[in-house]
């Protein structure tokens, strides 16, 4: 980059010398003063439009004439430099259309290309881009006069360059709709783009096509909105706990405690070897090398045999019989070395695996829940939370899960069902009104844009109560919808679908369900048995168009119901014998919640998939990068 | 939990009844008033220490005469309600005697137990507790008069109990450290230990013995403080980053993509099965399966060639040698059975696993880092950040790295190497700062207890400007050391060691350094390539006692040359098609790093290895819960 001029207007966001499209514009926007108007500011982002405007042809201005020559520039006229090397030196852009044609200003062919285009300038043309570098919904419009500022339009114009730009700032005609406008005097630097391998160059991809792209689509203006929101909820969530005096606890992602009891796992390893060409190969074990050598050795025997068949003189018909079962044990020999070299493994039995050479000595997987771990921290602590990733390999393609997610789980010693559920909507209240306080540009466009009741949805959540009621009270209400027929016949016992879950808080309730107290079959084992011996002290928040958002109970506190609950799932007691020391030891009453970040994402932004709200998704069969 | 009377103080820490102890222990500071001296509160935790002083004997007080029977309770007298019975329905404390006497209270065995303890109380005690719930480095000092609140000694004394109290606070007597306590008058909820198994019986177990137990280690002073710290460098974290316009980015734990091309990664799969009971089991693949049958029919193939030498009376010889060679068919068949019964597999070579039948139809590893998906968001929105764990499977064990570690990384576009260097010291200096305005209770607990030095360290970190040397300049400082003798022997290229880093700043610098400009082959594949083209534009912090803690790069922005690094790291070309896109279109200059959070609670908190610091550390061999 340039050294900047010392007029030059520093960034108030540091550690570049840019100013931040959004605080030109809300600099502009303000009546108080006249913002940034008159200033000389850096800017940079990516073309999101452009327009070129011909102008009537004039005679061709010279290059060296452009104001940024003026400053320290050799003198006009010098003989012995020529003006390529003056323009080399001086003008960032050309250097960087030397590095796009491909080779070092020193090249006889590049200097011969370059000589072309400065001795054939094009006919002079304004250039107006549409300028946005992800600090907000708008952009800026920027403003290139060709004949001031020499560029070419192929390169600068389309959708998805990168340009960043020293101009001043301006107010535009009366007719625009925009305050403010750069008019540049200087570009710094600019950021081609491959137009035919360029995805964002057809206008208005849909989502789910964009989702081939992670990498590309936080550049369009719905995933940029998305990001933005998302990273508020994420300080949002922050802000709200710590400002509650719980603590951020870093549950391990790894773990060898399965917390469900019913999820299907990722497993972590490193028996599989890495295909990497630094290291030694990780070799066929040695029971898989005794295989086919203990065969290769068999047929060496049988081939004596035959030779010893063939010396004693036998039948012929003993003899053809040898030789065939030495020509099947050889066949056996290349099944077994053909398995082994090629034909590939596509499940191993976890039986046959030696877990005792793995990483961790054990079997080990990504985990489903941060809650168990993090009880171990509430019950020394008393009020913490975690915030992270947390995993299920489900291979169903759906609209609200995926195989990695992002989780907040919340614990709190001396607590019971009760306050977590407090708890729970007073943090989802809290979410919903930081939406609204913190993100109204993009508030405003998604209403534009995407969804125009998502601002309301918010409002209402914000700042209604939410309906309280037992699972025995919600099977009752469905079993009397007699307007609507369910594909699951619902009685007691049985867990509540999606469509049960719609129906309750999209038809009949129209708002935000608690429903707790569960039959404990559909809960996990550590979910408090209540006093009936059914059911569990478990609680989901319901949300309409969106579903469970948040999962809560208060945890068995009392070391023999638990123990009982571990045998009734059929669990590994040895993998829970640390969660049962929190019961040995100084237990406690506790309770706490998880919810589903990505999906408190989607409700904000009114999306209706998950897959487009986080930045990069794994779902089966998806994993490019 | 009982309903409380009106009258008890309602605590400012939400979703419970109890006062946190720093609340009160705060305000029984301030000299402004009388903090919350003759309040009745609600307090919990778990006993720290614990003295029972035994009372003169006088004559023993009626259990229904003590002050929680005074409001409601049945009037004295009554003779067809016996007196356990009104204890039983009236009084939590013997409702909890009950369950830790093993049954309901209508059990005779229970009613006889709990009769004799009423039969023949103990003699009158005052029990003095110290009572931590997490909130604060200091203990509140709970006292029961046992006249009063019936308890047993040998249940509520024990390290670790968990007790749960209703009382007034009261100043205690003049020569006491503390200036405020708890007069119990109602216990609510007693959790017992069991001594003879729990792990802080003894007292003061060291570190290294503790972090067999990560589940009750919060519940030491060292690991409550390193807990609050840790939360605090969080949020710390989380609100540098956000005042400064950074958005924060959930970058992908699951990848296909190696970040750094030369780390030893887990792999994530669900090809090793899982041993659940509820699923169908996995079975053998069908490659496994040919081979035991194949070897089962190749031996019944040559039975019937031993029948058939028989049957055609051949010479013995010939019969023996070919019953000797069924023997050995028989005992291959049997070493491969055994082999896949019970020999487990320890290494499958990677050519032979059909990836395409795993979870996502190829390898994915665990990241190792997230730079590279975060440059995608750079490239689009700015300034971003992530924040989320970090996974490497070196099995070497170390005091300064685990298997699983939380880092944090920045990413900017429109920004150069010195802007990195720039933010990862400010960012730092930050958290300096933070610790010391924010923790001070903690550091005070960590000057006295831990190390000395800390606070002292910290303020001069968050004050004082940090050197910065190129590496080749490092190289000339290490070799000119003439005090000391390293192992590894410097010259120009050579990775600089742990020892070479100390020398720099412990002995050399006295104070943090930052590091740039290192030789190419050092660094990984995406830094900025130098105008000499033997340097990349990286850096490293590097802080006294710690070594590095920030590491960071400006990326190559150029296609060109980054494709070139690629091939010259002989990295596979296709992984890395979607990070090159970032530079085919719209590319920019931009700049980075990564902080070790891990690092940064270890020097907050004056520690030495990082297993004391990360909540569930995860290593070689070790990851048991």
């Amino acid at each position: 980059m340039e050294s900047q001029e010392p007029n030059v207007t520093k960034s108030p966001l540091m550690y570049s010398n840019r100013v931040p499209v959004k605080t030109i514009l809300e600099g502009s926007t303000s009546d108080a003063d006249t913002g940034f108007i008159g200033m000389t500011v850096v800017v940079g982002g990516w073309v999101r439009s452009s327009k070129e405007v011909r102008k009537e042809p004039v005679s061709p201005p010279s290059p060296s004439s452009s104001p940024q020559m003026a400053a320290g520039a050799a003198p006009l006229g010098t003989k012995d430099v020529s003006c390529v090397e003056i323009l080399q030196s001086r003008i960032p852009f050309f250097r960087t259309i030397i590095r796009v044609l491909g080779g070092s200003a020193s090249s006889p062919a590049v200097r011969q290309k370059l000589e072309s285009l400065i001795a054939k300038p094009p006919p002079p043309s304004t250039f107006f881009l549409q300028i946005n570098d992800g600090s907000s919904v708008s952009s800026l419009k920027v403003v290139i006069d060709s004949a001031i500022v020499p560029v070419l339009a192929g390169q600068i114009l389309p959708t998805g360059t990168c340009v960043l730009a020293q101009g001043v700032l301006e107010k535009p005609s009366a007719d625009e709709k925009q305050t403010i406008e750069l008019k540049v005097e200087k570009i710094l630097h600019v950021g081609t783009v491959e137009q035919d391998k360029y995805p964002l160059s057809r206008k208005r991809l849909p989502l789910d096509s964009l989702r081939d792209y992670p990498h590309i689509r936080p550049r369009t203006t719905t995933v940029a909105s998305v990001t933005r929101i998302r990273s508020s909820l994420d300080f949002a969530t922050h802000t709200f706990f710590q400002n509650h005096g719980f603590l951020h606890v870093q549950v391990p992602i790894i773990t060898t405690t399965d917390p469900e009891g019913f999820c299907e796992k990722f497993q972590v390893t490193t028996l599989l070897g890495e295909p990497s060409k630094k290291e030694a190969s990780i070799g066929v074990s040695d029971a898989d090398g005794v295989s086919l050598e203990t065969i290769k050795a068999a047929i060496k025997e049988k081939s004596s045999l035959v030779e010893q068949l063939e010396r004693t003189d036998s039948n012929r018909e003993v003899l053809a019989a040898a030789l065939q079962d030495l020509r099947k044990t050889n066949e056996l020999a290349k099944q077994v070395e053909t398995r082994e070299k090629s034909k590939p493994v596509t499940a191993v039995k976890p039986d046959l695996v030696n877990f005792n050479a793995d990483f961790f000595g054990q079997q080990s997987y990504l985990t489903v829940s941060g809650r168990l771990h993090l009880e171990s921290y509430a019950c020394a602590l008393g009020h913490v939370y975690s915030f992270g990733p947390r995993f299920q390999a489900k291979k169903i393609e759906s609209t609200k899960h995926v195989a990695e997610m992002w989780t907040v789980e919340a614990e709190m010693a001396f607590s019971q069902l009760e306050d977590a559920m407090k708890c729970a909507e007073d943090y989802f209240k809290f979410l919903c009104r930081w939406i609204l306080d913190k993100c109204s540009d993009d508030m405003e466009f998604i209403s534009k844009r995407i969804n125009k009741t998502v601002a309301h949805r918010l409002e209402y959540m914000a700042s209604s109560s939410y309906d309280k009621i037992s699972y025995k009270e919600s099977v009752e209400i469905l079993r009397k919808a007699t307007d609507k027929a369910f594909e699951t016949q619902l009685q007691w016992g049985v867990p509540l679908t999606d469509e049960h879950l719609s129906y309750l808080v999209d038809d009949h309730y129209k708002r935000p369900v608690i429903i707790y107290d569960y039959p404990k079959a559909v809960k996990p084992f550590y979910v408090r048995l209540n006093d009936d011996g059914k059911t569990v002290a478990a609680f989901e928040m319901v949300i309409p168009q969106i579903g469970t958002v948040v999962t809560g109970s208060q945890s068995e506190e009392r070391f023999d119901i638990l123990n009982t609950r571990i045998k009734e799932f059929d669990l590994s007691k040895d993998q829970y014998e640390w969660y049962l020391d929190l019961r040995r030891h100084g237990t406690v009453e506790h309770s706490g919640f998880s919810l589903g970040f990505d999906l408190m994402v989607l409700l904000s932004t009114g999306l209706t998939d998950v897959r487009d709200v986080i930045p990069f998704t794994r779902s089966h069969g998806k994993a490019n990068s």
